[in-house]
């Protein structure tokens, strides 16, 4: 019999890493072209990924994509295909400096897991202008997308009461981002995916059995279930809505026995639905057979579902959509660089509605006595004085273009839990509302 | 000096093409093994990919990523990587199968860049049960993703006045999800992107010159306007909001003199913005100089500004969510299949919240005398008699597994504005509403 749930952490193979230097915006590369002409392309910069602020009505967001980037930073190389392309975007001189392109200089950042707040410095690129203001769109795509996901699944974990959910949200969403958005959801807590280029690149757990096309294949339902216990088990998960949900359960029983693993609900009113099922299977015996459900459910919905007997939650759409907030807003600026004389300079760009503040940025999450998380200060110059209870934010990710920051996922899905149970109580409310602990700048 | 915009169609890379099998949900496989054992995975079987309604208050969307799609199956390749992470999976005689998986049904579909409307049958798979359900995550994905950008993209240069529309959303979604929103805004008839690997696999003209930073990195503006004029030539687009806005305009003329290419907004408001450069530029001598402005523009913004003296907009992250809507909500769902005495059996869910039709589908565009689009046409059984004004609407993609359908990305662009051309004017409203023509259901 055949595992229906099971990661292989032990068995992760690393993704293939085709260049991701062209997974760039056209700009980026033309200024390069100019500022190499001009003489400062190499003046020593420092750039800063964070949100101006949180998605509307959110208390806290989540980091995830920090292993993504690291990966994305060491395969960002310009082979000769890749150069190939530049042909009539940059000049010869531009091109020969990107064939030896490798970025040589420092990145600290949040760890993967952490929760953030408005003005997060969540990652610090430091080097020659010219190598940092390449890596502008890989990393703000990675982390756009990854912390969206992530973000939205650690409200949906916070709210199933230790229930596990499931990401199944491949299908609606690119194909890449699903495999990206699994990783994510996972970080944020979640007990697994039905995707399985994610349970191969990153070891999370897979799981799944049926479809309604399983159940329509085959002539009746109950030859669709004596198929699919003969292969895969009594311990398996039965759709159970293709026809009349009642007669399902009857016959799921009736073929795999008391012992049936789990049935799932994939329309309809879930929280009624699962009252009827539970009385039934409980009245067949099946007392310990599950109930999924799965049907178009967010973290409102899992949230109703408290009082429901479900053991599970399969999300899909909401999940990979970030449930309302697909990207997380991230920006990534200037806000320092070499001046005139040597001197690092700091600088931000003045407009009334996009605000950004210059300077290097240190991060500190404020806790009270109680350990309870009570500010995020994000300041420049020096690191205030720590009672102890403050923690610091960044660590090294790249050190001299040497990734330092890589660790197994699940480090950052523990050090997620535990940064979640630090955060004040009204994280927990499923309503719109503001930061749940405020940014202090300290300049 | 360099072409700031320009594509390469003739140099179109091939994207690598590793394998797509594991973009796969879990379940497909434990079906596929469930089915093997039981006899059943042989049975002819019909899929079909269709949305049950529009993204809510929309008039029509817009089919993409079918290239992408005939790329996936072709690609769909069970090799021994592939199968190693299997072996938890499902058993050693499915695993055996896969080996020699290799899609040799056939497949219909609505050609890239047409429109669709409720219960359109975008694909329909017809092969062994096997071989198509194997395909049912990843045509999704491609599908539900491409199709969302492409009909938020359609609506945005439906508005757009002519003047031309750029993506500029990759920092703002998924890095490979954003490579396939800059097709699929093409295919809905963006005028380039800033994606270069976009350019590299599908020949999508890019442009871009510099952002913020670049200003910022210079001692002075005019020091980066100089440095971008020297080496980009003064038919660039400078751009004009990191400081003082009017500063900057006068600054920028006279560093490249009155041909000055274009000056980009970021900020601000953008209407009255535009007017004030405009009578600026035009004081100074710079009638030609275009004004492009990309601050957070969605269909809506574009809308209101055309009566401003705007020559490009820049989009970006409205684009690639999908202005609200970042998925279609497509399904795929087994519509018939082989009986036991070999006649096909119409097939479907029974469920009263989410209507499914059983049955291998034809679809019309019936149009009336004057050309213009009156009703989509769905139905089982014959093709009714055409009177020469009704279009077929699905096309041959593959053919006992021969990709038959590719076709040069500008085919699909030019389709899609004759087809959107053909809907009734209400298709032109922002405003929220019905789909702009009826599905019409024969049996």
């Amino acid at each position: 019999m055949v595992s229906q749930r099971s990661g292989h952490p032990c068995h992760v193979t690393p993704p293939t890493a085709p260049s991701t230097a062209l997974l760039t915006d056209h700009y980026e590369l033309t200024m390069l072209q100019a500022a190499l002409a001009a003489g400062t392309a190499e003046r020593r910069s420092v750039f800063e990924l964070f949100p101006r602020r949180l998605p509307e009505g959110r208390r806290y967001g989540v980091v995830a994509g920090v292993g993504r980037a690291l990966d994305a930073i060491e395969a960002f190389r310009f082979d000769e295909t890749v150069l190939s392309v530049l042909e009539d975007v940059v000049d010869e001189p531009t091109r020969e400096w990107l064939a030896a392109y490798r970025f040589s200089g420092d990145v600290w950042g949040y760890p993967e897991g952490e929760t953030y707040f408005p003005h997060s410095p969540l990652l610090v690129v430091e080097s020659t202008f010219a190598e940092a203001v390449l890596l502008e769109t890989v990393l703000l795509s990675i982390y756009n997308h990854d912390s969206a996901i992530a973000s939205a699944a650690s409200r949906m974990t916070m709210v199933s009461c230790e229930r596990p959910c499931l990401e199944m949200g491949s299908r609606r969403t690119h194909e890449e981002a699903a495999v990206a958005a699994a990783r994510a959801a996972y970080v944020a807590g979640f007990a697994g995916t039905s995707n399985l280029a994610a349970r191969q690149r990153y070891g999370v757990p897979t799981s799944g059995t049926s479809a309604h096309s399983f159940t329509l294949l085959h002539d009746t339902e109950a030859d669709a279930f004596r198929a699919q216990v003969a292969s895969l088990g009594e311990g398996t998960t039965l759709l159970v809505d293709t026809y009349d949900i009642a007669e399902a359960v009857r016959v799921g029983v009736e073929v795999a026995g008391p012992g049936l693993g789990a049935v799932r609900l994939d329309s309809g009113d879930l929280g009624w639905l699962a009252q009827q099922v539970r009385d039934q299977l409980d009245s067949l015996g099946a007392t310990g057979t599950r109930i999924i459900v799965t049907s178009d459910l967010d973290e409102y919905a899992i949230a109703a579902l408290a009082a429901a007997p479900v053991d599970g939650y399969g999300v899909g759409t909401q999940l990979v959509t970030g449930s309302g907030h697909p990207t997380s807003g991230f920006v990534y600026k200037l806000v320092a660089r070499e001046g005139e004389g040597g001197a690092m300079v700091p600088v931000a760009k003045k407009s009334a509605d996009k605000v950004s503040y210059g300077g290097r940025k240190y991060a500190l999450r404020r806790r009270g006595p109680a350990g309870t998380a009570e500010a995020e200060v994000v300041g420049t110059g020096r690191v205030p004085e720590n009672d102890g209870d403050d923690r610091e934010l960044l660590v090294p990710l790249v050190r001299a273009g040497e990734v330092v920051g890589r660790e197994p996922l699940d480090v950052a899905r523990e050090r997620h839990l535990r940064s979640r149970a630090e955060l004040p109580v009204a994280a927990q409310q499923m309503s719109r509302g503001e930061p749940v602990i405020p940014t202090i700048r300290l300049d």
